[in-house]
């Protein structure tokens, strides 16, 4: 069942124990919806959780405070934020799938896996609907703006990708209006890199191939880069960025070697080369503009194979 | 004489026959502006053009239009935007010395060096106090919006920066309604770096010098670097950046070789060094959070004639 924004404001205010779902691999978005909307709902004098997340890292550490639910928890209601699909419930929620009673979420590809679901496809953030939500009942609080400023701001890189929108900006006034530290939030997301990230962006550069008179680039990372570095999981996130900021590139693959033997591909391109194309030709997919592929080889051999599968869908379509 | 917007806007709709006035080096916000508000007068009515600016990058080239002035464009009214004193006009502008009719300008150093003077020190960009002062006369529209979001997204870093407020944003959110391509504005701005400028970040990273338990770190551009790479005086604009963003570092030094024997330095602390006092002992000054200075010597010399100097400092006070 669908639902708008006020049905849902009026559902979670007529309902009490709640448990708030957050997605496998949480980002800003997922989990500032789901904290601020716990603090919310515990202003209007009921108890609320946010189940634990085991794959939060430790970047969105200072936001938790107390929501956090305890083992033996038992929810009345259980509500996800930012969650497109079941698919997506990180492992120990598996428990909740054909449970959730409402989806609150802004994805297009939004399944309407929950009995009543209210999700606003037009929003950059999960945030933007929290926020309509929660001031159906109260301005929002410092307390609930942080988190909830969290979501927006990620879920845009601070409002520069193309899914800002003027409601984004407004909203984003209204929480900083609040008096939150914003400047904080900002430099800590958007301004700051670790040391190991910044070697590994500039290993990618410095061994970075360029093709068709520099606008086909193929970067990657090997296991012996991850090595030298001491490089996690988190020091990769969202590292195809790097070679999609390219003056002039239409296409730009990052290579990872994941171990010996395979490698994992994001290919970006720009309107003149579908993405998808390329990467099913390799066994992958995605969309136009961004999609992905796995390829059993070398490093060596994964820039032979995604090079060939570029070209051939240039020359042939 | 210091004047509110409103008066302001009163001057303008009242005279005729407009030169605006660019700073040195020129940003985004100044030209911006100054394209803006132009095409605001024009829209009065009124003759109106730009002076050329002989620093103006090509980073700015898709703004311009046809506000340029001709040589022979004899003033009656001139309007000077974002200069904080004359001694930032360019060097077409000293005949104008003197004899500014209104200054329109956001920072707080402003000397007030015109008959009249409009300054609104807390906004992030000039290009807030021109979107209220056009606001007066009639909604912007799409043509005068653009360079008025070039001039607000660059002063802020895409609202990422300290200086953003609520205001800002809200501003942002009723020019992007008048239908504006933001998106290609913030791809041009935020989301593009030239090969050049990745091959030098890359080389400093690998390079930088790293002291006091990874809190200091000294980073290095030097004349054989710039060779190497054909880098222009374009492609090492703002790189202290660079630095600046490494995560766990207090004191971050960006030195640039000018020419054999000079290196000029960029030194930013966190809050526990004044960089001014850094700078002063190497002849330089500044700012708490970042100050600058010039040393004689390699680059070599100059790493080790800065160093010494955070530690008098850091160590004496």
């Amino acid at each position: 069942m669908t639902w708008d924004y006020q049905q849902a404001a009026q559902f979670l205010h007529d309902r009490d124990g709640f448990l708030l779902l957050t997605h496998r691999r949480p980002d800003g978005d997922t989990i500032g919806c789901a904290i601020a909307l716990c603090l919310a709902l515990r202003k209007l004098g009921k108890t609320a959780y946010v189940l634990p997340n085991p794959d939060a890292t430790s970047l969105f550490a200072p936001y938790w405070g107390e929501v956090l639910a305890p083992a033996d928890f038992q929810p009345d209601t259980v509500v996800s934020t930012d969650i497109a699909s079941e698919g997506l419930f990180p492992v120990n929620a598996e428990t909740y799938k054909g449970r959730v009673d409402l989806c609150l979420d802004h994805h297009p590809s939004n399944t309407g896996f929950a009995r009543y679901n209210c999700v606003e496809a037009d929003k950059a953030a999960c945030g933007e609907l929290i926020y309509r939500i929660v001031t159906v009942w109260f301005p929002v609080d410092a307390h609930i703006a942080l988190p909830l400023y969290v979501a927006i701001s990620t879920d845009t890189g601070c409002f520069v990708y193309s899914n800002t929108t003027p409601h984004t900006h407004r909203v984003a006034a209204a929480l900083m209006e609040t008096g939150i530290d914003y400047a904080a939030v900002n430099k800590r997301h958007f301004r700051t890199k670790s040391y190991i990230r910044l070697r590994l962006e500039s290993r990618m550069i410095e061994t970075m191939d360029l093709h068709d008179e520099g606008r086909t680039a193929i970067a990657a990372i090997s296991l012996s880069d991850m090595a030298e570095f001491g490089a996690a999981e988190e020091d990769v996130e969202d590292i195809a960025a790097v070679v999609g900021q390219l003056a002039g590139v239409h296409t730009a693959v990052t290579i990872r070697e994941l171990k010996p033997g395979e490698c994992k591909l994001s290919v970006r391109t720009a309107a003149d080369l579908d993405a998808s194309r390329v990467c099913s030709l390799l066994g992958g997919g995605g969309h136009a503009a961004a999609a992905g592929c796995s390829v059993m080889g070398s490093v060596a051999e994964a820039k032979a194979a995604v090079l060939n599968a570029i070209r051939q869908v240039r020359d042939h379509g």
